[in-house]
């Protein structure tokens, strides 16, 4: 599938797509450049960036290798080198996607090179999109606002866990598309089945969340309070957006 | 993830894992050769061929492409042929894979060579496997006794449609996740995502599945007498095993 043909719907003549791509495996059955794409990493790449942005961080650069993290260093800019892999931070850096490093106090005013195992693989895998922009719990409400503004194609692209399918993006896929319901947009199976799963959960998502088979792994990691941060709900309402190479505050 | 070393329970002295694949773009992140498969095409491949090998069909030969099933006809045997692509019949051919192709009348003591848009292919990439097998809803029941015997690692893979997520296969998977739950397998996301949309669906499967974004290709294809056939509930008995080049009836 990789024609490219501009599919907008005003030139189709039909309503737009609301899609979930559930994993970065998936991107390739899609003609990225025909939509929005929301990248989603809730636990916790995009929920950082969203707490980053939102706290006055100038700019954050998400890049796909630790080894084009570090190289930042040589080129003599001031910037916060912040990487992390399987969940913890990678030695030599400042940091990794942990949102207590983006607070006010760590990031106002600074650019941020950022790596993560998921998050931003998949977005670099998006690159084509027409937009990218990225969602959390955090700016749910600001998000879907800025989408039904938009006319157009949305995918929600689920980073995963190693290019595989987690829970926690599919239920925020899910809840995006839970806001975006009494618009036209059409939706496909893996939208329903990410809004079912969202209905199920959206009363207590953070019991939902701990018979996901990997929340053992995130309690050994001694990370349960950015779990329990990454779950508050409309808490900003900053939009971190792609230009060229850096993510900054979309102004809408 | 290519490394092959061999994870048996016995081996790792864990419990054996139940995993859900949950469209054939993903079978590349498993080391299938770790695993039982099960091959899911509910709509309509494998029930069809669940059927087929219940109403006697002496084996089924599984191929990737229309012109390999062609080329059957040159070959001397007395073998019925068969093409399904995008839910139709391929000209030339015998039938597709609709399940009322299958009856005792038609395939009892016969060989039928098949190729289907997402069965046989998802078939074809877990060829690794330490056993393939077959699964519906006609022999959900037989299928589910037969792995708790077996004391391995198992894959449920969903054929999907063109490599993507459906509901109907995931669901199936959930429903065997279902009947599994009194054992010590370690599920992962996949398999609790499947299974809690089974939960949802589970009294109503054929209303469930109106809302699919396909469910109108599918009437407009004339096949909903299918569809409601393919929903049938252990009706069968038969599992049908890779042999070779062959799906032939499992001897339990």
């Amino acid at each position: 599938m990789t024609q490219t043909e501009n599919l907008t719907p005003a030139s189709t003549g039909r309503s737009a797509r609301l899609e979930v791509c559930l994993t970065p495996a998936l991107i390739p059955l899609y003609n990225v450049e025909e939509y929005i794409v929301v990248i989603i990493d809730i636990f916790r790449a995009t929920t950082s960036i969203c707490y980053g942005i939102e706290n006055g961080a100038e700019a954050i650069i998400p890049v796909s290798q630790v080894e084009e993290c570090a190289a930042y260093r040589e080129k003599g800019f001031d910037y916060l080198l912040a990487a992390e892999r399987n969940g913890e931070v990678v030695s030599g850096f400042d940091f990794g996607n942990s949102p207590f490093s983006y607070t006010k106090e760590k990031v106002a005013g600074k650019t941020v090179v950022l790596t993560t195992t998921n998050g931003t693989h998949a977005l670099h895998l998006s690159l084509k999109a027409k937009k990218i922009v990225l969602g959390s719990f955090l700016n749910i409400t600001a998000l879907c606002n800025w989408l039904k503004t938009q006319n157009d194609n949305i995918l929600l692209v689920c980073a995963g866990w190693k290019n595989n399918f987690n829970l926690e993006d599919t239920l925020f896929a899910g809840a995006v598309v839970e806001q975006l319901k009494g618009t036209t947009l059409r939706t496909d199976d893996p939208a329903i089945a990410a809004n079912d799963l969202f209905q199920l959960a959206k009363d207590d998502l953070d019991g939902y969340l701990k018979k996901t088979s990997h929340s053992e792994r995130l309690k050994q990691l001694g990370i349960e309070a950015d779990i329990a941060f990454c779950l508050n709900v409309d808490t900003t309402t900053a939009i971190p957006i792609l230009d060229g190479e850096k993510l900054v505050k979309l102004v809408v």
